[in-house]
């Protein structure tokens, strides 16, 4: 990231100014849609290099752009003032909660239009309503209403959003687009200094346990992707022998068939062996982990306090007491060159990765998941039988996004083959992320194939962004696991409720509407294997698999997530 | 409305008061999706007379509820937290903005829930986020917490959801739904008391400007149909011989075929004879209505205050002087008791009603609006001939809906038989609310038919709302005008921008995806003509009319408002 100064003289107006400093943190796309108090700043960006990436719906260009967020480390999106903006809430509350840089560019009534007493359009209440709303999930915001602060207004909001890896927000009055400031600006954002002596003091403490551990383990949390450290999370942990686990929003956050690699640890939700594994250490290090109720198994987590050491950006606490200031790379910095142990704890094999990388990176299937999809027992579909199915066939050119609900925990079952390559709103858990997410994921690495995982319920939310990913020509393959409603929540309550059911839909006919090819409608293990080979042999085309869940077909993963939540349902 | 009061020992839960009180007001279906924080009420629901309705999304819900609190004067939407709540932020802002009475219910972590320290899915910041977030566009909110005071609470919010017509928000923790309230409760909600003298001093002086008016005329705003005032109005102005024009947003607050009724006045952007009888009025005197641009004509409205006596339920003003606390009701009761005028002010015949209704109720077509349409001249669709040839078949059992756009400007050419008849944003302008409107609509009114019209930019948004159209067995006819994008925004701009072009559909193999018949594609006025014919024939089917307009059509409407706003657009 370089901060080249700009000058007086040099006639960069605010809307210019903001799209540059945009792809100084890598930003080449905006995901959005136009609208009349925005259209000024639309035009600019249409001038520039960074492309518009129009979406059917305003939340649909949030999730986009969240997504976008998490691959290429910022992204952004750009709506007008009210009827665009306070259509995206839900989906940067959620890049907030699950910490994704995304900047928020909303246009606004011009200054000068704010004087006449008119009531404007768009308005709710009066001019401030939504950047009052959006200062509750932001971590910065902003509004350009002053030429004089706009420039270093731009630069503290965006610097934030790469600090903190949370959304901004920057307004933008429709009259100030073209204005350039009067003097020129010079880059000054301060960082509060990190307290240097409670970070040597933690990482001092952070090797004494480790060192007096017999069997110490490695928590991979999201952030570790967030903020780009898995290099010497690897080193370290490859050095000094010490076995990694992850969370389900840190899954893929390093490679699912690195060596080291035990699984995911959900409590008591996951995989018996994994979750033994984790809970017997005596000495846990959460790295960048979100210590969320789904995340860490619905309650059912038993990680003992007194032998865990959690790291984030945000805290930092060893057993019951707590170091603040401690910055979170630096300190995986320090341990990484300053940690000489070597851990003797084996592996079990049943938890070594199940696929290994050949030498060309290649996936070699191995024994247990090359089995085929069984078919004398199950006459329907299963979710976990799919999951083996797809296992086979990702490689490291694929990115897999998982929707709420058993899309997300059947997802689980799967190795990610590279980090980064699963995206799935684990902890904020908001449906209808997908589809739009397969969008901005596309957007940001099309060289490679997005497989999306979704129920019915979620892509009745959203699916129609499917026609943006038609439009540009990307070819993700949508897989609708249909169990006809909201199947979740079925199992949440003992009785059977009319309203988690919905309205069936020919998801199949749905791509033809929008101007790509029928999809395919599968019941049998069978019938979804060769859809998939189909899809798979047809990479410059989007494919929808409508697959029907055999009845009340539920991931083992569902089935204990449930029994942890059902006591809070009432 | 009336106010049972529940005493101690009844047994009844915070849920079930809560229910009760929704119907004491008259809500006999709640719109939405359950989620986990709120299964607990939607249980209660479901066992309750009030029929749940589910929707694909949120938003939509919120749309749906509006439509429904439009009609039959409050309306009700229930979601989950966050993830549903953060969803319906536009919807519930759109509602506050055109004084549309919706109540908004949140589940919610219990209050049990939040004291372990671990972070909740669907957490955005803290447990007070969305509370926060709705209170800046909602009248009164509360989050039921308290058992103590739960009830008082619901009376006090639903009571002002009531008094203002504005949105009210209500947070219920899920471990509360059940939970009965250990004392006896009274209903007692105090108003402010209105200023009598005040008033008294008001009426007075209306009247007097009134006896010394040559012509004056009523500007009918959209609050005469949120308080159900327009009876008063119409024996008034009828006595008195007083016209009356409305604004879009008040279209259809009375019958568009009154003897009275003059027109839409939308400034200079409007018929320019009803524009001139407004303007050239000596006394003008706008009841209930809300004075924002896009309804008043963008700015173009040349309304001399000194003339000019504007009462609305939150201010009244006469020229350059203001009354406070004079209640709006009460305001026009008086007017209407002791205003005793004839004013001499005779109506052009070409602003007579356009239609006279039959004796039997039937709509009499008349030359101006019985003409064919034209076959000869226009090869392609235009948006004012298709209205002109609506007006043929719109009676009294029609609800007409138009979306955001030319939708709506083209809309304004209608002709509403009964009041309340007519929904359309025309102050928020948020697009894509008429198709979950139409489920807002016919849950109210199933005996009604409903006409949606409705952009393909807006249709693409939330069409798929048809779904529980479809589901719920209503048959509106839904016409998507199809200019393949944002055309309003095209008119705004000199140059032509990519990004106000959008994928194109085929609108009518959507309902096919739903389980109705398909739709039709029409591009011609015979084909349009047949199309509409057919869907009259068929009133117990849904309908899709995919009319592709002629390349660069736009009412007129539009072609001046576009001038109007261009000039702040940038």
């Amino acid at each position: 990231m370089t901060h080249s100064p700009v000058s007086a003289g040099e006639g960069v107006s605010i809307g210019q100014y903001l799209i540059k400093r945009l792809q100084d943190y890598g930003v080449q796309d905006v995901f959005g849609i136009p609208g009349d108090y925005v259209l000024a700043f639309y035009s600019e960006l249409e001038k520039s290099p960074i492309q518009v990436v129009g979406c059917t719906r305003e939340d649909n260009a949030g999730f986009a752009a969240d997504a976008y967020a998490r691959i290429k480390g910022m992204g952004a999106l750009c709506v007008t003032y009210c009827v665009g903006g306070l259509s995206v809430c839900n989906s940067v509350a959620g890049a907030y909660a699950e910490k994704s840089p995304v900047v928020v560019i909303s246009g606004a009534p011009g200054v000068s239009e704010r004087t006449s007493g008119v009531l404007l359009h768009h308005m709710v209440r009066d001019f401030r309503t939504q950047l009052d709303v959006f200062e509750k999930f932001t971590i910065a915001s902003t509004e350009l209403s002053d030429p004089l602060v706009a420039f270093a207004e731009i630069d503290r909001v965006l610097d934030a959003c790469d600090r903190f890896k949370r959304p901004v927000y920057i307004e933008l009055p429709r009259d100030l687009v073209h204005v350039v400031p009067p003097s020129a600006h010079t880059y000054r954002v301060q960082h509060p200094k990190p307290d240097e002596e409670a970070l040597a003091e933690a990482v001092q403490e952070t090797i004494r346990c480790l060192q007096n551990a017999k069997n110490p383990i490695i928590i991979a949390g999201v952030e570790l992707h967030r903020f780009g450290v898995q290099d010497r999370l690897l080193e370290m942990a490859t050095r000094c022998q010490i076995p990694i686990a992850a969370t389900i929003l840190g899954k893929s956050v390093i490679s699912e068939r690195h060596p080291l690699f035990v699984g995911l640890y959900e409590g008591a939700l996951g995989d018996a062996e994994v979750t033994r594994f984790v809970e017997q250490s005596d000495c846990i290090l959460l790295l960048g982990t979100i210590l969320s109720d789904v995340n860490l198994g619905a309650f059912t987590a038993k990680l003992d306090p007194r032998v865990c050491i959690h790291a984030t950006s945000e805290a930092f606490r060893i057993s019951h007491h707590h170091y603040h200031m401690v910055d979170f790379c630096e300190y995986l910095e320090r341990l990484n060159s300053q940690l000489d142990i070597k851990a003797s704890r084996p592996i079990p094999d049943s938890l070594r990765p199940q696929c290994v990388v050949e030498p060309d990176g290649s996936a070699r299937d191995d024994a247990k998941v090359s089995a085929d999809l069984p078919t004398a027992s199950a006459q329907g579909l299963r979710t976990s039988e799919m999951m083996r199915e797809l296992n086979r066939w990702l490689d490291v050119d694929t990115i897999v996004i998982a929707d709420v609900g058993d899309a997300l925990f059947a997802s689980t079952e799967l190795t990610i083959h590279d980090r980064g390559e699963f995206l799935g709103p684990a902890y904020y858990t908001s449906m209808g992320f997908s589809v739009p997410a397969a969008l901005g994921a596309a957007t940001a690495k099309p060289d490679h194939r997005v497989i999306v995982l979704v129920g019915d319920g979620a892509f009745q939310m959203t699916g129609q962004e499917l026609s943006s990913l038609v439009r540009d020509g990307h070819a993700p393959i949508v897989i609708v696991l249909d169990n006809h409603g909201y199947g979740t929540e079925r199992y949440l309550q003992k009785d059977r409720w009319d309203y988690n059911e919905i309205q069936p839909w020919s998801y199949a006919d749905l791509p033809a509407v929008f101007g790509a090819p029928r999809g395919v409608f599968v019941e049998t293990p069978e019938q979804f294997k060769a859809a998939l080979k189909n899809a798979r042999s047809q990479p410059d085309q989007l494919h929808l698999i409508h697959a029907k869940l055999e009845e009340d077909n539920a991931s083992n993963t569902l089935k204990k997530l449930a029994e942890g939540l059902a006591k809070h349902v009432g």
